[in-house]
């Protein structure tokens, strides 16, 4: 893949992006035809499928050849996702959707590109706040052209945390997510919960609070907000401290080494399958 | 207390958030020092401090008789407040330290003005955002001008519930809050935790989710924000469902009665003491 393809993808990307988000914004105000999907706590919305599908088409217009994974198209098919090491781009239409529904305002569109496996450009575009995230492998993170870094705190015990409860009602992934909370709390400064894993990336990328960890989300919540807080100087790992799987459902995100470790050691490792 | 007199009061409360704010957002970025009170995760600010001095010399040089209480003053001189007729400014310099020591944007300035032990005017600045909240007795709550109206929703299945970990570290409220937390990820569409009792208030003023619930926190930090939210249209009461007590150090806030009856049906009550 040439430089000169990368910067054309990067600019595609930004641009569904900006759509994206018009069309989130448009829709946030109004009335939402919700419905569930795995639980009562797992929302989707008219809104989720139309970006999504406008999405697919500017893409596959563009690079007919390019690979497509889409939250939505994944949950209408219910396949499992084989990455190759095809272009494939990977999004999530309104990452959020609980907050889109329900008026609060961390809401995203997620788009990261992979090439060989690898993650190479990520989007994070919140639209409410108009927070438009970047990264590209190698080049630093930005949030509105302004270059990002994360927090240079190394003791967990000065730390913020990030984490959420949620949309799985299994009584004993909640049970063992709380269990965490509770870990959390006791051993850091605090927890914090926003209810998007792409902006919850960015936030730490931001240098807004120190570490984020979930168990329980997809591919597509947090493939471009890990890259964009790799690029701001964070450390991504699977939570047991191992190299990220990005299909194994569950990332570990810090902003210095001692604090990703420090959050490795104390937590319970939740298993939820992969994508 | 006359009409103009209140008139009076609530531009020199305007003038002062700004006010603060601004000294706020210039230290918002720099390096702080920082010094702990009841527990390693309970901070203060030389921010917090110049603050709290500079509003006091204001609201006193402007209302000689009136009273005063303010977080930080209360830290030092560890005293009980009595609650008087008299008209007393009741100020948080910086609700949500850890947030400004921890670069989180969610921090803000919080002023209430009681009066005959009512409170009668509300305003919560959030300096970073640039979001001023404000409400008058029984003339409605704003944002930026703009008039605010809490969620609709009666559902506590559909509500997103605001809570926090808190800064107390002592085990068995610990213990407790984690509890509350297990039992509204059950009950609800989700937690958020933003880290500012004031902020909070303000979210559920502004439609952004559907209650909020915290025990330990103190008059300063809440009593502008329960302004705020009930002229907004929200319930807010004692988390037993009864009357709020200003000075019980806990809060229920929903945005209708049916939620907070819901809420104050499934949470256990931590008795925290009082101001």
């Amino acid at each position: 893949m040439s430089e000169l393809d990368l910067e054309e993808m990067y600019a595609v990307a930004i641009s569904v992006a900006r759509e994206a988000g018009q069309i989130i914004r448009d829709a946030f105000d109004k009335e939402k035809e919700v419905d569930t999907k795995q639980s009562a706590a797992d929302l989707v919305t008219e809104s989720d499928q139309a970006v999504e599908k406008m999405v697919n088409s500017r893409i596959l217009g563009k690079f007919p050849n390019h690979r497509f994974i889409g939250e939505e198209t994944t949950a209408v098919s219910g396949e499992k996702h084989q990455l190759t090491d095809e272009p494939t781009w990977i999004i999530d239409p309104i990452d959020g959707t609980t907050n889109f529904v329900n008026s609060i305002q961390e809401v995203s569109f997620s788009l990261g590109i992979m090439v060989n496996k690898k993650a190479v450009i990520g989007v994070v575009y919140a639209p409410i706040k108009d927070e438009m995230f970047t990264a590209r492998l190698g080049k630093g993170a930005y949030l509105n052209g302004k270059k990002l870094k994360a927090s240079k705190i190394t003791d967990l015990k000065q730390a913020v945390i990030i984490t959420e409860g949620g949309s799985s009602r299994d009584i004993k992934v909640v049970e063992d997510k709380v269990k965490n909370i509770h870990t959390l709390i006791t051993h850091t400064r605090g927890i914090r919960s926003y209810g998007s894993a792409a902006i919850n990336l960015c936030h730490v990328a931001a240098g807004r609070g120190q570490g984020y960890i979930e168990y329980g989300i997809h591919i597509w919540d947090f493939i471009a907000g890990a890259l964009i807080a790799s690029e701001a100087g964070a450390v991504v790992l699977d939570p047991t401290g191992c190299d990220l799987d990005p299909l194994r459902r569950r990332i570990l995100c810090a902003c210095s080494a001692e604090v990703a470790k420090g959050l490795s050691q104390i937590l319970t490792h939740l298993d939820m399958g992969s994508d």
